[in-house]
């Protein structure tokens, strides 16, 4: 496995080995907000690498604080920069800019020292459903085994449309929603801040090569079409939910918060954690049938810290194995109806859950819908989130003992506000 | 009341009085695509007032292809961009473009060869479902009538988020959607073209003035936040809704087209309009209530034009004040959770249908779920739309006599694609 020259690159616990590359928007005291990649503890600025013609050819839009122009120019350009990048980086690779100490102190940024954005401009983001277990279960919580699965579930990834200007990147605090609930017993619905307040640990795919109006996708197509995988907390109030998802889904339940990570980790890159198809019990129309194995194997953790201590109990431990419908079979069915796919769309796997209690991608299944408490490694307990709880999410395939890793997507819960409107 | 020195403007039959000014996006060979001010029957170009010094004071960016710039300038410039283009316009106003034949000449621009685009970046799309009538029906041909509202429905506003990279501007072409259904009386889909293709006949707001992530609002906050209203036809394929709709709420049945109207009609121009709150059964929650009259009374009608004949024939005739939730209930509720609001955010009422079976607003209403032919005054009948079908839709409010009215919304049907991907 080939090595690269910059520090901590090679760590066996590094996120960002040389064979991954992923992009970032990040800012430093002086730069606007641009792209970057990252490797090992440093952020390589891709803006520095074109400005001083290490980086020659079209414009990816590398100045600019979001990936939408770049993933917008398709497979070929990605690419030609990851092959640039890998020689610039690599031991034994081109020296332009290994050589270049006044270069590398300009381009080469220390991670610790960068804010990082949001990667890309959240187009579109729809959430699917596509994990059995978890389908399995919450439907389980609701409705009673028998009646889990709805009969389309078997037959078609199951998604809604999300909220996209909610999406925020990992570090934003997540303020607990105000919303309607309905009291147990109770024929009337009160005010006041959700009491069931839940994570889902998911997988973030993004549509980089966008698709016309009316434009349909293979699997294999929309496969081509898929720029990179991110970590996703898509943060739900289960009370709000529950009394606002019938008959049109779920809607200001999800709408306060979507974290993503702040590294869009690439399809190249995950290309030695690719993983076939689950068994199903059901043979799929034919749209949605895969010619190569199209998932990947990618663990992912959920770790939960109080506000009284800096001690992270590992709350989730789950893989995206677990996944019964593959993100190209998502697209694949999101364009069917000709819907307009755009360079920046963000498809949710859905809450990612495993078959043992604690591999469950969210609390409402590991409390089962609020009747257990789920002990802390590190002391206390929850059934939901309480103000003051940090929640990070990680994942990372494995490769030749190296990861392929995401880095962090993590949020703090604050206390609702008081007061609706500018008072509040 | 106050006319206009441009031709047309006065004629009682006209949808764009001086009272009116509503705002869109245009293109005429040689200008790049811009906002304008429709008034009579012309386009009133702002770019050029702005060049030409009869606009001045802040860049509300009217050069650009999308309103969404001047919509966050806020309340305080819309209302002064409105009274200074009524005195410009007005018989008796400033004469500074009146009797400027050459700048007339420029900044005048036929509608007829004009080229309209939509109005605004959409950057989110929710729909709603605020008319009592329209939930009581679908409820009732899908549940029965004792079952046709769920709970909530009294309680709150029911949405959910659309897709918004597929609305389009009025005159856009709708391709019939594939999709899984499942046929009567079958266990297992199939893939096909709907059968079943539906109109909704629905009122779009349209918010100017954005929120920041965690802000809530009260109603009439929300209020002051809307800058205007559209025409808007929710395409619905009731075949793959039906199938797709459980747990999670419709998807690709209605995200392969939503048309608007081209123009906005400003708060401000419906102010005349406005209406109060009908009779309802339930108290609502406080963050609901209403201090002043926030409905409007537009009439808004559906004609249908067969491929083969060029007469259109009128299948809805409905009204706004039909709405359960107004446009400022309907923001008020969206931004509950903290969720961010943003200008270019349109909200759809939901189909608007009133009591009798001719104010039905989409084609399901009126065939009670496919059971009866609707007949056509010029001839022929239908449950659902068949390729080459025309529909428009009108709206207007009466002020002393005088239309204030939104022009036109209109798609004709294309036939599905005839395979999946590429090859399609």
């Amino acid at each position: 496995m080939t090595q690269s020259w910059v520090t901590g690159a090679n760590r066996a616990d590094c996120d960002f080995p040389l064979s991954n590359l992923p992009y970032g928007v990040f800012e430093v005291s002086g730069r606007p907000p641009r792209c970057g990649i990252a490797i090992g503890d440093m952020i390589l600025d891709l803006t520095e690498l074109v400005t001083n013609g290490l980086l020659t050819g079209d414009d990816y839009g590398f100045d600019r604080p979001a990936l939408n122009h770049f993933m917008a120019a398709g497979p070929k350009a990605w690419e030609t920069v990851r092959n640039r990048v890998t020689d610039l980086l690599a031991d034994g690779g081109s020296a332009e800019l290994r050589e270049n100490v006044a270069l590398c102190r300009q381009a080469l940024v220390p991670q610790a020292t960068a804010q990082m954005h949001l990667p890309i401009e959240v187009k579109g983001y729809t959430d699917f459903y596509a994990g059995r277990q978890h389908a399995f279960n919450s439907g389980s919580i609701l409705r009673g085994p028998e009646n889990a699965l709805t009969p389309n579930w078997s037959h078609m990834p199951i998604g809604y449309n999300g909220r996209a200007s909610t999406v925020v990147v990992s570090g934003t605090p997540v303020r607990r929603p105000l919303g309607q609930t309905l009291p147990g017993g109770s024929a009337t619905p009160v005010l006041g801040p959700s009491r069931r307040l839940d994570i889902e640990v998911e997988f973030g795919a993004i549509v980089g090569l966008p698709t016309e109006l009316g434009q349909t996708l293979t699997v294999d197509e929309a496969w081509e079409h898929l720029f990179g995988f991110v970590l996703l907390n898509d943060w739900s109030a289960r009370d709000i939910q529950r009394w606002e998802g019938q008959p049109l889904g779920p809607f200001q339940s999800k709408a306060f918060a979507t974290s993503i990570s702040p590294w869009v980790v690439t399809r190249a890159a995950l290309e030695p954690c690719r993983h076939p198809a689950p068994l199903r019990d059901t043979e799929l129309l034919p749209y949605l049938h895969e010619n190569a194995p199209y998932f990947f194997d990618i663990t992912l953790e959920a770790h939960l810290t109080p506000a009284d201590t800096d001690r992270a109990s590992r709350i989730v431990q789950t893989n995206t194995t677990h996944l019964t419908y593959s993100a190209p079979q998502l697209l694949a069915h999101h364009a069917l109806s000709g819907c307009r796919m755009q360079s920046g769309d963000l498809l949710g796997s859905g809450t990612i859950s495993g078959p043992e209690r604690h591999n469950f991608g969210c609390l409402m299944e590991q409390s089962w819908g609020g009747r257990d408490e789920i002990a802390l490694e590190h002391g206390g307990s929850r059934k939901f989130l309480e103000d003051g709880d940090s929640v990070t999410l990680t994942g990372w395939g494995m490769v030749n003992g190296q990861r392929i890793g995401f880095g962090r997507c993590e949020g703090q819960i604050l206390p609702a506000p008081q007061q609706i409107g500018k008072a509040g």
